[in-house]
């Protein structure tokens, strides 16, 4: 339950300054490490923190390095993006603490005899796989969820008690699916006749690649003929809706309460803020930032950050401001006869002679 | 697990034209459409794809028939309405492939002595019904979920893994429910006594009709005193809210994300968009359509299409927009200002008699 | 299954006025009321109502009462808080009709051996208690629930059917989780290195005081480092997601649909609209309350009402306005330039001596 500096070295690089042989415990941040902790300094602007940390050792960049003089600890990692090196760090803490699940079916699991199970898959109690399914090497599905017919889950990816996929969706290695997610549910296909809606079977799947994480009670619809696609890489926070038919490009993330409607196509290394709204069958390309709280109506073709979201203020003066929104064509036609009337009235300044010259005219 | 055209016209209705011997496998976009597939056009803007589809046969209306000269298949169904018609023909085919469960309970569900279950329902594993509770024939009841205490599903309505509905409600014939929706949870009911919350029991239930379907982790609260109503065809999507004591009326749709507050009534045959928001104790007509998006804070009572979001635009522009949406009191300010000047200036110059006749005074 | 109106206000207070032996069978509003209930005026704008009211008794204030003069029934019960004495009232109804589950572990629950769970807890079927979790006193679990490693329930707390506590996470005394609610799923906390997700291992806790509810569907994530809290009496609606490290104060009632992002921190008896978002990091003072749809983008330090969401209108009339809102740059141009024009024109006319003035001259 302890890693040694020299250790942590060896197993994810950097260069290493001080004692080597110390021993940390843990990771804290910067104001909460003491001397059992290694903390990280991930943006300059809390330099002046770092020089007062209690923590045994500090991970920051070569540009912070220069700066921070007065660090005690004096056990420093430099690395390249300290930021992932933390993330990194903390995961091999992390791994020294975690349960390990022993492999195998918990006896109150319902496993159809036509699925396919990896000897080394963790399967919890009260879990249901259906015929033809295929759980891959060191996959973890825990207690309560659902693995539907034909389903496949990829190695080492972990299913978070109460997690559902649907028959015939599939996700690749090492993903994570957290509570309460269900992938692979019915998209909203109707077609509309005499004011009654007429429901159009949604056949196609939910294709999602490696390294994807899905938030907790986030849904991802089936596609509706074609399948819904999730890129490697993509992570997803928790309650976002994707509808039937998107597809989301690799490494984009998507903060939680999110929505992309159907056929919606996000390109690779996006991030979509919190309860941001995307419009169906619009194209955002790569690299977009759409901001939390902003609905996308139209494809968006550049990369770039785009916002929406009515500016909040004290009540009274939005009732004030949402009033003249409403009115802003009254505006704009006043302005409008202003102009008019002050371009007639400068013309016929204009048309008359000046006093002065009048007054010549007159001598 | 194929169709004769002539099978398909009688079952469905249309005028067929052309070999109706033909053997199709199954239903597919005008574009992805090979030789095995039928196809629709229902949006008359694709007519020029329907002329080269590859498609063994195609749905299209009256109108569009009389367009589409070249379409080398020749075998037409033309239908009335021929989105409606490429639905139910797609609901032929998924009946054909799908996997029919196998009526009965099984053995891991729990199921309370006083509960009625058809003979031919089919009880999944982990199911737990509960004491008084009645599943109607046909009805289907997936892994993992809960019918509560004297709540009631009717004929062939089909609960997917994982969904819940509480002690007391009740959903119609032919209902979809989908993976963790929850029907009957408590709604958000307090009285403030200095401060703190004391809650109000929900004693209502939630009545819900024929025909509706439900999308993935839904949310249907109960009524507090009288009960929440869902009429009949309703469609929800995923994640949605609505709250105690609504009132949806009879084949209206909401998209996903949307929110429907407290005692809010919905009329028949609207729409409301993604992520819309309905106000508590107000009341919308029939065929309202609410936008994505909006947030409907009053009483909409002329049907039509109502919008409310901010535009979407580059970060920078929305900076310079939104601080002058807060600052719309000062522009309307200066407009008065200009107008007032503007106004006293063109009556000084009215009450000047103009120079010409000044002229004609000093003549 | 009835209370005499004397054993009422033995219970919860309040002055009696009529027939103390009255027996009432329940709680009904005003305008439903029969013989055989108690109903309420919690709103002076009802006081005609409850002139008409058919119940046998009626709670009201003493100022209401007052006012209300034609009470037939002239049973009454004067309350200091007539809502929370209803709500206390109909807490009274529901605990007599409320079906009390037997104490002890159903036998297809599966409870970790090294788990403590009160003797008088109910555990209901297909629950999944893990190694080391403590479940206190009268706590009832019900169907299908899952409670983590070494998570914490306390006494008399209810989870309903298929909701979820992470491991480690704790929730104190009265609580009441609804179905589908995740507490303690992972944060989205990820370091970016050349445009990947490298993840950050989410190893806080979530820690719950007494007496709070959470919604169903709801998410309140783990911490990442520390821990995420939610103090006593706080109230969380259906939908709402509670990212890593945010704190919620006391007594603050958050509505459906809301996101709360990381690290922020919400003050004490704050209210929190329906599909309000609050940004990350920001902090609210005691006492604030955010409009439903509303984005809080900044801290909010004055206790007050804050709003911001763009007004519903026809949709005709918002693609106007909407295109007016994009375009406020452009009219705040051309308020600048009239009032460049008509300050050179007026300080032109300044300049030029009032006619009368020059005939003077001229004279």
């Amino acid at each position: 339950m302890s890693i040694r500096l020299e250790q942590l070295v060896e197993r994810l690089g950097g260069q290493l300054k001080g004692d080597a042989n110390i021993e940390v415990l843990g990771i804290a941040p910067l104001d909460a490490a003491g001397s059992t902790h290694i903390t990280f300094l991930s943006n300059p602007k809390f330099r002046a923190q770092a020089d007062q940390t209690q923590a045994a050792a500090l991970i920051l960049s070569e540009a912070d390095d220069a700066q921070v003089q007065n660090y005690a600890g004096a056990r420093i990692v430099v690395a390249r993006n300290a930021y992932a090196y933390f993330a990194r760090a903390a995961q091999l803490f992390q791994a020294q603490s975690e349960v390990v699940a022993s492999p195998g079916i918990h006896a109150s699991a319902v496993v159809d005899a036509t699925a396919t199970v990896a000897a080394d898959a963790v399967i919890g109690p009260h879990v249901v796989i259906e015929a033809g399914a295929v759980i891959g090497a060191r996959a973890r599905i825990d207690a309560g969820s659902f693995i539907g017919r034909n389903a496949r889950v990829g190695e080492e990816t972990h299913f978070h008690a109460r997690a559902t996929l649907h028959h015939g969706c599939e996700i690749g290695a090492r993903g994570i699916v957290h509570s309460g997610a269900v992938i692979g549910a019915d998209g909203l296909g109707f077609a509309n006749e005499a004011g009654q809606w007429i429901k159009i079977p949604q056949v196609g799947r939910v294709m999602i690649a490696d390294d994807v994480e899905i938030g907790a009670n986030t849904t991802i619809d089936r596609g509706a003929l074609a399948d819904t696609v999730i890129e490697e890489g993509v992570k997803l926070d928790n309650q976002i809706q994707i509808a039937h038919n998107c597809h989301i490009g690799a490494h984009t993330a998507i903060a939680a309460c999110a929505g992309i409607a159907g056929s919606a196509r996000i390109g690779k290394y996006c991030s979509i803020g919190g309860a941001a709204m995307i419009h169906g069958h619009i194209t955002i390309v790569d690299k977009v930032h759409v901001s939390a709280g902003t609905l996308a109506l139209r494809s968006i073709l550049e990369p770039g950050q785009y916002t929406g979201f009515y500016p909040i203020t004290e009540h009274r003066d939005w009732e004030k401001s949402a009033a003249l929104v409403r009115n802003l064509g009254t505006m704009r036609e006043k302005i409008r006869a202003l102009e008019k009337t002050l371009k007639a009235l400068t013309q016929e300044q204009a048309a008359q002679p000046p006093f002065s010259e009048n007054q010549e005219e007159n001598e």
